[in-house]
């Protein structure tokens, strides 16, 4: 029986096929994300993987069910799994806002899903470290986000020059949008054409942009401008001070899109552009407010950074640790008479938090001592008698023979 | 807008409302599952959360898809959210089993789902601890297996005095039932009717008994014996051997309600009886055959932990720790001058492992410093001008000046 199309199986390394992800890998990443979001003040949160389908037209519109991995339950009510997980989070901190003091800063690693047409091999889930910063206007909020992405990344090894913050702003698009005399109602339209300049030909870009006013050339200027606003000025400022200034690039080719960023957008690349946008995130000041029906109208800011082309970019990098060592001891039993002194011994070692491993079954000596080699265990420890024990160092080869209390003080 | 029935949300503590749970007593739990697992030489793996519905129907047969959160997805398929892990993992094994040394000791921590009959307040989704041990017959292995349930459990501070497993043997009851002349086609039907010993009528054991050619006197005369078998005699002493004898009770009443049982079977309650099971397992050693069709042939055996129970129990037993103040230091920002050298501050602190906050925007002192006491930081940082920092124990009161270069080693 096979695994449903687009979706992943996770097995401890060494990995058994190419068509597998590594379980370890995972957790590795998972460890990094949480760990620096927690030095940075963010607190975890998770919601369920199932919300009404309503949470997700609500802030999206009814085309976003195309992309839906979405049901009808058998109460009849409409539900998705999780495309993303801002419209969860704004559900939350609009149930709950008043108990937490602002700026509320929370993190979540959700897996998240969507329903794609079928290309092979598409993926149709993805984990993904959101951190959000909620209830604060002030470009610091935008700053201290932006360094939370920074440091993730280095958390992983990755340095200036692997990976660029692209730094922009809705906001310099609207005004760059007004004074060009566009109208209101087309600025999304006019948000979704700088979004497609990258991929789509000229000509396209200039037919669509001339029926709103506008030239590929005026727009070209701006990008190229790349002229700060005092808003992004700040930011730079900002992450200048805590030494980050080097991983930003002011880039108005970057607009995101999403139609409900309110601000400051960014995204994060990695620097030969080989790969999909690393992360990416922005402010969406009135998402809260929809979601809540109008009760609670705070600012917010956050972003989502997946785990798939995390780690193609630091395997690609040489960055990725192997996990193939995850044993501390093997406890050789050569005489089954000694067996329970050895088991006492294996849980003794397992109580003072080492990893350890044994055979669960009578086997000859040598049999157990190449699995300890393939298990690449630090030490092999044996009972000589049922007093005296012997600790051998897998690097070293150096022995020691001690007192059987006295084991877990020679592992290290 | 409102979550969906029977799933939960996760908060960061203190909780808002007695209607949410707790991310970090979560992820507290997890932790400590994780930890214990390794120890015991066990790897991490996962699966998908949705599986093809056949996956469960084929193990648990049609009648299962009453309980099941199930689907027909855009491409026709007929799916389900996983209700269990083992059929999950008893396909991952069979697709790759080749590449691993036998015995497999696999863990992990889906979240599981069930759509049953709504009431109120009913869960239809927990995360469950899953170890597996497969590919080894020995009752060792089902010692080393019931060794990480009373690890695992005694890891969360629960002592013999908190918990008991209850050890019992499918195999024992087969030979009762075949010793009383019961017929082979009728096996599972006894077991269910031992199964509902305890919450049944005796009138209603008894009829059904007597229509098999039983009597409830005699099944509980065999209950009250309780002598175990060479096999569970074995695993005793196993258990013995480790120091961990007190923990294990062995009790007929047990048997597990699931088809797929072929042995020993367990489960751990509180001694008080005040909790379902805390956790639940035994051998399965047809199922990887069955879910491979066939192809792959490998004795087994797991238990499941769940989330909740194991909570209600540990917040019952006062060993749930408060989560309520994860930050180590706070950066006050007195003077706004020295704002981007405390910037940096905070950013080298954060480098170094500490969890920092501090104001983003210009606040006055005390604000600050009441913010600083909320979060119950271990230390308060403050810059004297652009060369010194005075540094505040929160504990001691203890004040220290020092060079800004130097306020990590301040810091423990």
């Amino acid at each position: 029986m096979e695994r449903l199309p687009g979706l992943r199986d996770f097995y401890p390394e060494p990995l058994p096929h190419t068509d597998v992800w590594s379980a370890d890998a995972r957790q590795y990443i998972f460890d990094k994300w949480r760990t620096t979001a927690k030095r940075y003040g963010f607190r975890e949160y998770d919601g369920p993987p199932l919300e009404p389908l309503e949470l997700f037209t609500t802030k999206s519109g009814a085309e976003i069910v195309g992309q839906l991995y979405n049901f009808e339950d058998k109460g009849g009510r409409q539900i998705s799994l999780r495309p993303e997980m801002t419209p969860t989070l704004a559900r939350m901190v609009a149930a709950h806002e008043r108990n937490y003091k602002k700026p509320i800063k929370w993190f979540a690693i959700p897996q998240l899903f969507r329903y794609e047409k079928q290309q092979k091999g598409r993926l149709r889930e993805h984990f993904q470290f959101n951190a959000d910063l909620i209830g604060e206007t002030d470009p610091a909020a935008d700053a201290e986000l932006i360094a939370l992405v920074i440091d993730t990344l280095r958390a992983f090894g990755l340095t200036h020059e692997d990976f660029v913050i692209r730094l922009s702003s809705r906001n310099a698009w609207q005004d760059f949008y007004q004074a060009g005399g566009g109208e209101l109602a087309h600025e999304y339209a006019f948000f979704q054409i700088i979004d497609k300049l990258e991929r789509a030909s000229p000509e396209e870009s200039e037919t669509k942009l001339a029926a709103l006013g506008f030239s590929v050339a005026a727009v070209n200027a701006f990008i190229e401008a790349g002229k700060p606003t005092a808003e992004l000025e700040s930011i730079l400022n900002n992450l200048a001070a805590r030494g980050l200034r080097e991983f930003i690039k002011i880039d108005y080719q970057v607009i995101r899109g999403l139609a409900y960023y309110t601000g400051v957008v960014f995204e994060a690349f990695d620097r030969k552009g080989e790969f999909r946008a690393i992360a990416g995130g922005g402010r969406y000041n009135n998402l809260v407010k929809l979601i809540s029906g109008g009760k609670v109208d705070l600012a917010a800011l956050g972003f989502g950074m997946g785990d798939v082309v995390l780690l193609e970019l630091l395997k690609a990098r040489g960055l990725m640790p192997k996990f193939d060592s995850p044993m501390d001891v093997f406890v050789v039993i050569e005489d089954e008479a000694l067996r329970n002194i050895s088991l006492k011994m294996v849980h003794d070692l397992r109580a003072a938090n080492f990893a350890v491993e044994y055979p669960l079954t009578p086997a000859k000596a040598d049999k157990q001592l190449k699995r300890a080699q393939e298990l690449k265990v630090r030490f092999t420890v044996r009972a000589e008698n049922d007093a005296y024990v012997r600790i051998r160092n897998a690097k070293t080869r150096d022995e020691v023979v001690t007192g059987i209390a006295g084991v877990a003080n020679h592992l290290s």
